[in-house]
C-alpha cells in the first residue's frame, strides 16, 4: 500500500488565485528555455484549478451537456525566459464577470518577478457552440472573486 | 526504394505567407474542437516556414552562436472552432520590421473565413538572451514582405 | 482571393504509407532535438492519414457515436536523434487486422535512415470505452494494407 | 505580498518514487479521454522529479556541457482511459542501473489501479550525443533504488 503524494493545485489568498508550475523537458525548446505557447497550458491550468476550488465541476458540465468554457480573445507579453526546473507561480484575479463570459489577469510569476502576463476573456459555449449564460450558482461562487475597491495589480 | 512524398510547406503570393496544417488528434481536446494553445504551435510554423523560404537558417544561427527568436508578445482571436480533419490555412502577412524585431499579422483560414486571427511580435536574442540586431542579409530578404500601398488584410 | 497550397498528407506506395512531417521549434527540447514524445504525435498523424485515404471519416464515426480508435500498447525505439528543419518521413505498415484492432509498425525516415521506429496497438472502441469490431466497409478497405508473401521491412 | 504554495513534485517510498499529476484540458482528445503520448510527458516529469530529489541538476549538467538524459526506447501498454480532473500517481520504479543507463519501470495509478504502465531505458549522452558514463556521484545516488531482494511489482 503507497500513501498518495499531495496532488497539484492551488489556492486562493484573497481574490487571487495562486498556482505553481515547474518547468519540465516537454516545456523547453532548443533555444534552451521555455517554448512560448506552453504558458497558455499553465495559465490553463491555473483557471481549471481555480474553477475546481470555487466548485465548478467542468467535466460533468461537458458530460451533462450543459457546456464549456473557451477561450475567446488572449493578449500575452513574454517579460523574462523561464528554464528547466523554475517553479513559477501563475496568480490569476478577475478583470470582469459577465452573463456568458470570465474576464482574467494572469502573470507567471518566479520569486516575485513576472515572468509572463496575460489578459485572457473566455465565454461559456453551449454544445450547440453558441455562447450561453454561465450556470447560476457559478456566477454566484465567482463574486468571490471580485473585489470592488481594487484592481488586479 | 521509396521516393520521398513532398515535404510540408507553405508558398507566398505576394507579399503574403501561406501555410497549410491540418487538425488531428493532438490538437484537439475534450470539448471536440482544436485546444486554443495548439494555434500558437501552428503559427510558428508558418512563421518558421516563412523564413525558411526567405533564406533564414534558424537552427545554423542557434547552433553558430548567432542567436535565436523569441516572441516577445501576443495578442490572439478565436474566431470559429476548428475540428479533426480540418484544413487550414495560416497566412502571415508582416506590419513592421524593425533592426531587432518583426511584427507580424497571421491568421488561421478555413474555407476564406478566418478561424483565428493574432498580432505578433518576435524578437531576435543573442545567445545572452538580450535583444540583437537581426542579421543584415535577413532583413535584406524581409523587405519583400514590406507593402507600402497596402496593409495587411 | 488566395489560391490555397496544397493540404498536408501523405500517399502509398505499394502497401505502404508514406507521411512526411518537418521538424518545428514546438517539436525540440534544451537539449536540441526533438522531445521523445513528440514521435507519437507524428506516428498518430500518420496513421491518421492513412485511414483518411482508405476512406476512414473518424470524426464522423465520433459524432455518430459509432466508436473511436485508442492506442492499447506501443513499443518505440529511438535510433538516431531529429533537429530543427529536418524532413522526417513517417513509414507505416499493417502487420495484422483483427476484428477489433489493427497492428501496425511505423518507422520515422530520415534520408533512407531509420530515426525511431515503434510497433503500434490501436483498438477500436464504443461510445462506453469497450471494444467494438470495426465497421465492415473499413476491414474490407484494410485489404489493401496486407500483402501474404511480404512482412513490413 | 504572496506566500508561495507548494511546488508541483514527489516523493520516495520506500525505493518507489511517486509522482502526481492531474489531467488537464490541454491532455483530452475529442474522445474525451487522456491523449495516449500525454503519458509520457507524465513520465518524463516523474523520472525529472525523481532525479531532482537524488540530487541530480540535469540543467547544470546540459549547462557545463557534461551531457543529457534521452530515451533510448520505451514500451507502454494502456489499460484504461483517464479522464479531465483525474489525480494519477506515477510510480517509478528502478529495474536496472549501468553505467551509461538506466532502465526503469514506471506507472500511473488511480485509486490503486493501473492506467497505464510503461518500462523506458534512458541513455545519459554527452554533448556530441554519444553515450557517456553517467556521473559517479549519480550513480551512488541511484544505489538507493536498487533493492537486491525485490523487484518492481
Amino acid at each position: 500500500m503507497t500513501t498518495s503524494p499531495t496532488p497539484p493545485g492551488g489556492s486562493f489568498e484573497g481574490r487571487l488565485h495562486l498556482f505553481p508550475v515547474r518547468v519540465y523537458y516537454e516545456d523547453t525548446d532548443l533555444s534552451g528555455i521555455a517554448y512560448h505557447a506552453g504558458y497558455l497550458r499553465w495559465f490553463e491550468r491555473g483557471r481549471s484549478d481555480m474553477l475546481r476550488l470555487l466548485g465548478v465541476d467542468q467535466r460533468a458540465a461537458i458530460e451533462d451537456g450543459e457546456g464549456h468554457y473557451a477561450v475567446a480573445d488572449l493578449a500575452i507579453r513574454y517579460l523574462r525566459p523561464a528554464r528547466l526546473d523554475d517553479v513559477l507561480i501563475v496568480e490569476t484575479c478577475a478583470l470582469e464577470i459577465r452573463a456568458a463570459s470570465i474576464r482574467l489577469r494572469q502573470t507567471a510569476m518566479r520569486d516575485g518577478e513576472p515572468i509572463a502576463s496575460a489578459d485572457v476573456r473566455v465565454g461559456f459555449l453551449g454544445p450547440d457552440g453558441r455562447p450561453k449564460r454561465q450556470p447560476e450558482s457559478w456566477r454566484k461562487a465567482f463574486q468571490i472573486l471580485i473585489a470592488p475597491d481594487k484592481d488586479c495589480a
